[in-house]
């Protein structure tokens, strides 16, 4: 649990009564690689802050998933847009390698906003976050070349996503096929 | 400045001290039409709250104009990745009717949001609005069809945005060609 409480410490002043408000509120969860978490259609019930593993977000475009999301230790996850408004998901959560994930549902998270300003504070941070994670993603895809949107993604991306995800799964989350990402990755290593 | 107090107090419990700090941290300012707020490779220093008016943002893909948010009375715009990262804009914040606007510096409300939990909480659903409209217009325009996309427009924008934005600049938001929409609504109008 300590990787979470630094990561809450650096957005506040994290007090011990806080601290012990928000540990009542979470669950640990041991995840396997391939579960999904949830399902296009369900509403994302819970925000996920990832101890141990890899996750992705996607959705089916023609009925070819798409990546839009990645995460790996120390961060949150959730399909955010459902998670939010509590609304049928579009997207779907699936765990990519065996995960330890601790889980604080909608309602909980909901009754620290109202209880604590530092909570708000972070949820208030990660909903900027996840804007700008958006909006970066889909400038790059429509601005950028092949290489251009691979090295955003290296830029923006934990080394272990960079490293542990899939390739294939890369190409889908940048838009381009996995042998395009193959030939700009040998340019990148020889040039 | 009744309806910036009647938005606020929708999100949250207003206190008399609360309103008189944030009053004291807004200015009022009148805009003319065509006026850019903001241009690309500035940072946007404040957030506006529209109390009559009519607002665009947008950015330049090839040298075209791509709108990406229409606001109008009773609404908050800025270039908002700019605005949240305190990073130069890619896009630009337009006054497409004369307007009247407060508006609040990014220092003004960072003050604001350590002063008060209820200010944060206007932050966080600010942001967790702006990420589920833009998601939302992502999603339709990569999966419905131009009238689809005009239907979704409809709905959630206000009946001043549908009726004044020029036809071309809202067929630019959807991403669709004017002659397109023009038969689209057309049809809809027979149907």
């Amino acid at each position: 649990m300590k990787k979470l409480k630094i990561n809450l410490q650096k957005h506040l002043e994290l007090s011990e009564t806080d601290w012990q408000k928000f540990k009542e509120r979470i669950n640990m969860k041991a995840i396997n690689a391939g579960t999904q978490l949830v399902n296009e259609g369900q509403i994302a019930t819970h925000l996920y802050f990832i101890d141990i593993g890899l996750l992705r977000v996607y959705h089916l475009e023609d009925g070819k998933e798409v990546n839009t999301y990645f995460a790996c230790d120390g961060q949150f996850i959730s399909c955010y847009a459902s998670f939010v408004a509590q609304t049928p998901s579009f997207e779907y959560l699936e765990a990519i390698e065996d995960s330890m994930v601790f889980a604080i549902s909608y309602e909980n998270l909901s009754q620290l906003y109202s209880e604590s300003s530092g909570f708000e504070r972070i949820g208030r941070i990660l909903a900027e976050k996840n804007y700008l994670c958006l909006i970066d993603r889909f400038y790059s895809m429509q601005t950028k070349t092949a290489t251009g949107k691979y090295l955003d993604f290296i830029e923006n991306h934990e080394k272990k996503i960079v490293q542990r995800v899939p390739q294939y799964q890369i190409a889908s989350f940048l838009g381009i096929a996995p042998e395009s990402l193959s030939r700009v990755r040998k340019h990148l290593l020889t040039s």
